[in-house]
């Protein structure tokens, strides 16, 4: 796939990949609806295959690869998700997943690309020993990259969740939606753009990891550097693709502090009942600072991901 | 309401208290079942209002208060969600709610029974203590006690749990219970009676307060002496009520130990990405340990409730 998808190839992806996921489904709150003075839906992505909406660009960009490359498998590096939903993927077509991960990746995300049988290499947690430690096992094995955001088969295959949020719950005002390389808010952008072009996308970003958000005031690609945040799958500078799509079609990109983000998690763990990653809490907290100004909106929010790391935040305590 | 409840008794509770609270849904797990080779259903009523079945039996107690007496409002012991269930039913009537809680009821559930406008007395952890604790209230107040389970007007609103559930999903060979005071588990036995007789009602209980286990096994009233288990919603005893029931119709109780109910709540959260409590995750672990007697059957567990104490567990650490 060498352009940006069009309409007919996001719905050719979600055809190709519904068998292996799951259509989630999208949860209402009163609470957080009094709270807001909104009317808020979540699509449920933490209820996605291995955890996140990253199965659907993984199942997408492993189910599309050529024949002849097949056999040798795929390859990545990943902070987590990606990972293990590139290692599920893998496993359903029974091929090789080789990942490179950071030292300091989640102990969960690590055991769960074990579970689905993905073979890591832990590398130091910095894009350049990642993408060094990456190029040198593609070398070994033949196998293919496939980029956890930075390809158009994966940036397609995430559209499917906007694709199908906008079907569940017709005429969104504002999707929210999280945004780390932006694969994810890329594909929500084309599909809000195809099939409800007056649902404005807004990025929300943790400050403490505001590259896309410097990018979209400056106009020009600013890279992440040393981001230090508790939304750990939202480290990732945009990539050359997605910053262009992201650019163009974007409403705004709004930032959250760590303190903001812990209570969103919270919140949403304690009222709603549902487990959530830390990343996917940014829009949460987003809207809980801005909600006066969308007073009144429907508004949707791409629950990214429930991937916590419950061994570490709360099983091991003496 | 001076008899066991009858088909009709739970219809019409069921139909009485419906505005007011969720039919929850019922959620399954491919991974859960491949663990297990049981086909399981989870009905989640973590989800409920309030966030556990216990909204079922409050509410129909509060709206089936004869008239002369609702002003003076309602009062209860409870370690905590019947509490809060209590308190949000009496909101809905605008009516008090007086709650005598335990020193060492989970903060999360204190804080919930505020929120809904509870007035809160707190005792020793004692039954002794909290019985003439809640007496002298009711002096004071002429408020109606509303028992947390040996009550038929609340053994009628919890039986619209198992209700609902039959009706989601027939043909269910067994339903798991938890059993603590045994209102929800009589009431489960009476519409199972009713409406689905060939399914076999299981009761889990901890090792650690397995008073209704040996009741069952002795054919005689147990009382809970010094239960210490994490699962702190099934300390209580059995009452007067829901014991006959309970020796009438269930057909095994089984009980797990601390380890595995820790194991258990950590799997449903990491696995499945609900937020239940401890109490929640018994019929969970008596399931994974008698799986293999079980194995083939379409198994009914239904999650009790979802407040887990997080800021104690998870979000206070250093």
């Amino acid at each position: 796939m060498n352009e940006i998808p069009g309409r007919e190839d996001i719905e050719r992806a979600h055809h190709l990949i519904a068998p292996y996921i799951h259509n989630t489904p999208v949860l209402t709150s009163q609470s957080f609806d009094s709270l807001t003075g909104c009317n808020v839906f979540f699509k449920c992505e933490n209820f996605q295959k291995a955890g996140a909406f990253k199965s659907r660009g993984a199942v997408h960009a492993v189910m599309t690869l050529p024949g002849e490359s097949t056999r040798a498998g795929v390859a990545t590096h990943s902070s987590g998700n990606h990972a293990q939903a590139l290692a599920r993927a893998a496993s359903l077509r029974k091929i090789p997943a080789y990942v490179v991960m950071p030292s300091n990746a989640p102990a969960v995300k690590v055991r769960a690309v074990e579970q689905y049988g993905g073979q890591i290499t832990f590398c130091e947690p910095s894009l350049a020993a990642r993408e060094s430690t990456l190029a040198g096992l593609i070398t070994r094995t033949g196998a293919s990259e496939i980029h956890p955001y930075n390809d158009y088969r994966i940036i397609a295959g995430q559209a499917t969740a906007a694709l199908e949020f906008i079907r569940q719950v017709p005429d969104l005002d504002i999707i929210i939606v999280p945004v780390g390389g932006g694969g994810l808010l890329s594909g929500s952008l084309l599909s809000c753009r195809y099939w409800s072009p007056k649902t404005a996308v807004i990025a929300a970003e943790p400050e403490k990891a505001n590259d896309a958000y410097l990018s979209f005031r400056e106009r020009k690609f600013v890279p992440s550097v040393n981001p230090d945040t508790i939304a750990d799958g939202l480290k990732t500078s945009l990539g050359s693709l997605t910053f262009p799509i992201i650019m163009q079609y974007v409403h705004d990109i709004l930032t959250t502090g760590e303190g903001a983000i812990i209570h969103a998690t919270r919140w949403i763990w304690e009222r709603m009942k549902i487990v959530i990653e830390p990343s996917a809490a940014v829009p949460v907290a987003v809207l809980l600072e801005n909600a006066q100004r969308m007073s009144g909106k429907r508004i949707g929010i791409i629950i990214s991901g429930g991937n916590a790391d419950l061994h570490k935040l709360l099983w091991n305590q003496p």
